[in-house]
C-alpha cells in the first residue's frame, strides 16, 4: 500500500466491520451513527480491541458526558488545546468540530488549538487551559500555587480534578490516536463552522 | 480595555485609518480589499510602520508571488507547517485559507497545521516539510545530508532555496503577529472549506 | 496542614472509607487487600471518582493482564521506563516493585527507572522500551520505521499495539498520579527485594 | 569540493561577480565598500536573490538605521543575542564586530553573544535582551506582562516594537545564513577590539 | 563481547589489577574494600587513569567529606536529585544506598531520584533541590533572586557554594559514569533498606 | 553593590588575598602571573576553598596537561565548544583565547564557540566535537555507536576517553563559573587576535 493510500485508512491496524463486532461494541455504533449522522473513525480502529475499547469510552463518558462545574464546551477547550500541543491530528480536527458546535463558536476551536493564549476566551477559561497544558506536558511540576491560581478564578476543587482528568485522559487517547496514525472522517472539517448550525 | 476586547483588536499597536497611511500603502491595500473583498488584518497592523511594512511585502511577493519549482500551494504548505510549529494563530489561519484555495483541497491546511506527517501530501511534500521544520526550529544543524535528501526528491538547489527562504520569512512573519497579538480577520476562517469554491 | 503532613497523605483529595464506596469498588479493593496484604494508594485515591474508577481498573486489566506477545514482566518493564520519564514517582515505586516480582530480578526495576539503556535486558527489550518511550514522549513522529525496527526484532503488529496501548495508558496514569499528589504505600519500596521473595 | 574548501566559501550557492548584479545592487556593495573598505559577504550571497537582497536590506535600514529610543549599539545588542541564542556564526561575528564599534566597547559582544545575564550592561538592557530572547525564542508565549516589565524600565511601546522587530528580523536572517552556511568576512573578527579604533 | 555480557562489566574501557594499580591507589582501594565489605565500581573504573582518579576522590572528600551547614545526608540529597535529572544509572544506585544510610530513610532516595517535589523532605531542603536542579540543567540562569530564595530559608552563602560545587562535581561524575557505562555493584540495591540497617 | 559593580567584581564570593591563601596556592598563582603576565580570575575565584582549587587544577592539569592522542588545540576546542552550549561567559573567553595560541588561529574559537559544525576545523575534530557535545548534553545516550563513529576517524579508545573527560570536566567547571559569576580578566578578549602572536 502506497503511503498515500494508506494515509487514507482509519487506522494503521485492521477495523472490524460491523458483523464481526462483539454485540454491545457494535450497539454503540449503531447508536452513533444514528445520532451523528457517521461513525468517528476512532470508534472504528479502536473496536480492534474490545476490551480497550469498552473502558476507553467509559472513560470518556465518565469525564466528558457528566455534570461538572466546567461546560461541555469547556472540556472541549481542554481537549482541543492539549491535542494540539500533542500534534494530534485526529482529536484536533474531531474535538474541534465539537468544541464549536458546544460552544457555538465558528473560530474558537481553531484559536485554542494554536496558541490558546491568543484565543477568545475568558480569563478564567484561560487560567484553565494553562494549567491542563501544564497536566499535559509537565504534570511534574504540579503544585499547590497551581491550585491557588485555580481556586482564585472560582474553580473548586472537583473541577480541577476535571480539568486535570481531561487533559490526562486526552494525553492517553492522543498517544493511541498518534500511535494508529487514526484519521479523522472527512465531516468533522467543516462541522459547525457555518451560520446555520449554530442554531441547532 | 478588558482582555476580551483586547482580544478581538488587530493589533496591541495603533492601526492607521486609510487618511492617515501614505500613498502607496493605501493603494496597496485598496487593491486587496478589491481582489480578497476584505483587507487581511496584517496589511493594517504593519501599516503602523510604513518602510517596514514595504519592506515585509516586497520580501513576501519576492517569496510567494514568483516563479518557482514549488507550486504556490506548496509554499503556503510550508506557512501553514512552520506557523503551527511556531503556534503563530494569525498565520495558521490566514495563510491556511489560502493554502485551501491554492491545494483546492478543504483538509489539507488543517492537516499540516497539527501534524505534517499525518497529512495527505505526498512524499516528495514530506520531505519538503521535513527541512522547512529544520530551518524553522534548529537551522544550526542544517547539513549537507539535508541538501542531498531533497535532491533525491527531485529539488534542485534553486527549489531548495525557496524552501528555506518561505520557512525564515515566516519565522519573522510569525513573531511579528505573536509579538502584537495580530488577529485574524474572521473571514478566514471558512474561506476554502466548502466545495463550491474549489471550482472557482 | 503542613507540606510535610501533607506528604504523608494518600493523595491531595478526599479519600472515600470503605463504608463510603459503592458495593463493586469496596468488593475489589478487599479482593486487592486479600491477594497482596495491603491496599495500594491508587485504589484509594480514584476511589474518590467511582466512574473514573471503573474505566481506570478496567483500561488496566485490559492491557496487564490479558494475553500477549510480551511477558507480564516486559509490560511492567514500559510502565517502569515511562514513569521514570514522566518523573512520577507513585507508578515508578508501585511499578518497580511489580516488575522486580515478575521479572524475578531485584535490579531490574531501578535500572529500567534511571536509564534503560544501561539495564541488563536483551536488545529485543531495549528495542521495545525505546519504542515505548517515544510514544511517551514524542508520539507525533511514531512513523514506519519505528515498525520496521520493531518487527525485525521479532514483535507482530499486536505486540507493538500493546507496547504503545501500555505507554500511552501509563501517560494517562502517571499524570493522574503527580496531579494528585499520589503516594506510594511504604510495602512497595521493599518487594521483590530480597532473595527468598524471588521463589515466592 | 573538500569540506575544508567549501568551509571557505561565502555560501553553499554560487555569488554573482559585481559585472552580473542589477545595477542597484552593484552600486549598493560598491558603496559599502567604500565606507568599510570591504564587502561584507551577506551582500555577496544574497545578491544570488536580486528581489530578496532589496527585501532584506529595505528591512535591515528600516530598523537599524533610522531613529530610534534604541541606541544603534543597543539594536546591535538585541542582534548578537538573539543570533548567539541561534547559534549564527556570520551574525554573531559580523553584528558582534559592529557592536564594538557602535558601544565603543571591545568586550560587550562576546559578553552578549554567550550569555547576556553576565555582560557589563544596565539593567535597562538586560530587560531589553530579556524580551528579545523571548521573541527569538518563545514568541507565542508573550504577554501583557512583558509590556509591563519594559515600561517599568522606561521603553515606550514604540521602543517595545523595535526591540521584538530587532529580533524578527534577525530570525529571519540567522536562519538564511544558517540554512546557506553563509562565511563572515576575516576582518570581522578584530574590529573593535583595539584601542585606537574607539577614538575613531 | 554480547550486548548482555558487557552490560555485566564494570565499565567499557579495561581495569586494571590491585598489582597494576600505583601504591596509593591500591591502598584506597584496600581501605574502602575494608570498610564497605567491597568496593565500589567506581574505584575500579577510574583506576584506568591514575591521576584523574586522584583528582576525581580529592574533589569528592573536599565536598563531601567536610564540614558543612550541610548534612551528609543532605549532600547525599543533591547527589541523587542531580543524578536523577542526568539519568545516571550508576550515581543513583550507588549514592541512593548512601542516601538510605545517612538519611536512615528506606524510602528518601527512591523519591528524590524521581521527583523531589513529591519527596518526604522539609520545604528546606526542597529549597535546596530546585537550586541543585537549577545548578545541574540551567546554571547559565543562575541569578540573585535563587540566592536571595536560599537565604530566606536559613542558607549561608557558605552553604550555597556547597549545594552548588556538589551538583556541579556530579555533573561530572554523571557525564564520566554514562561514558563509561559505569555499572553499580549489587550490593547498592538493598544497602540502607532493611529495619536492621538504619540502627548502624 | 550596584548591578554594574557586581558584575565587575571577580567573583560573587569573597576572593583571598595573597597572603591569605596557603603556602601552595600562592605559589601556584605567583608561577601562573610570571608565565602569562596576570592570573587569570578562575585561580582567584577558587582560591576561596583551597582543597577545591587543588582538586580542580590536579583534574585540570591531568586532562589538559598531559600527553594525549588530540593536540592541546584540539582539547581546547572541546572546552569552547562545550562551554558555548552551556552558556559560560567565563569559559568561552579564557579558553577561547588559549585555543587561538595553541591552534595559531585567530579565528576558531569565535567559529567553534557558536556553532562548531560551520568552523574551519577538519571532518575529524567535527566528529570530536559531536561526540563531546554529546557527553555535555546527552551523556544518557552515549552508545556503541558513537564509539564506532569516532574510530572511524582514527581515534582509539584512550582518545576517545579524552574526549570525554574533557568534555565532562568542563561541565564541572562551567556551572562553578556560572554559579559564581566569575568574570573572565580583560587580557583573555585580544589574546590571540593579532599575527605578531601567532609566531611567538
Amino acid at each position: 500500500m502506497s503511503a498515500l493510500q494508506q494515509s487514507h485508512a482509519v487506522s494503521r491496524f485492521p477495523v472490524p466491520s460491523l458483523e464481526q463486532m462483539p454485540e454491545d461494541i457494535r450497539g454503540r455504533i449503531l447508536a452513533v451513527q444514528e445520532k451523528s449522522g457517521f461513525v468517528p473513525n476512532v470508534f472504528l480502529a479502536l473496536a480492534h480491541r474490545p476490551d480497550e475499547f469498552r473502558a476507553f469510552f467509559a472513560y470518556h463518558d465518565a469525564l466528558m458526558e457528566k455534570d461538572s462545574g466546567l461546560t461541555k464546551a469547556e472540556r472541549e477547550m481542554i481537549v482541543v488545546a492539549t491535542s494540539g500541543a500533542n500534534n494530534c491530528h485526529y482529536c484536533v480536527v474531531a474535538h474541534g468540530a465539537i468544541l464549536r458546535i458546544r460552544a457555538k463558536s465558528a473560530h474558537v476551536a481553531d484559536q485554542v488549538a494554536i496558541n490558546h493564549r491568543k484565543a477568545d476566551i475568558t480569563p478564567r477559561q484561560c487560567a484553565m487551559l494553562d494549567f491542563a497544558m501544564k497536566v499535559a506536558l509537565d504534570a511534574r511540576n504540579v503544585a499547590d500555587a497551581d491550585f491557588e491560581a485555580l481556586r482564585g478564578h472560582g474553580f473548586t476543587d472537583e473541577d480541577i480534578w476535571d480539568i486535570a482528568a481531561v487533559a490526562a485522559f486526552f494525553a492517553l487517547s492522543n498517544r493511541m490516536a498518534n500511535f494508529t496514525s487514526m484519521r479523522p472522517n472527512d465531516e468533522f472539517y467543516l462541522m459547525g463552522r457555518l451560520p446555520k448550525e449554530k442554531s441547532k
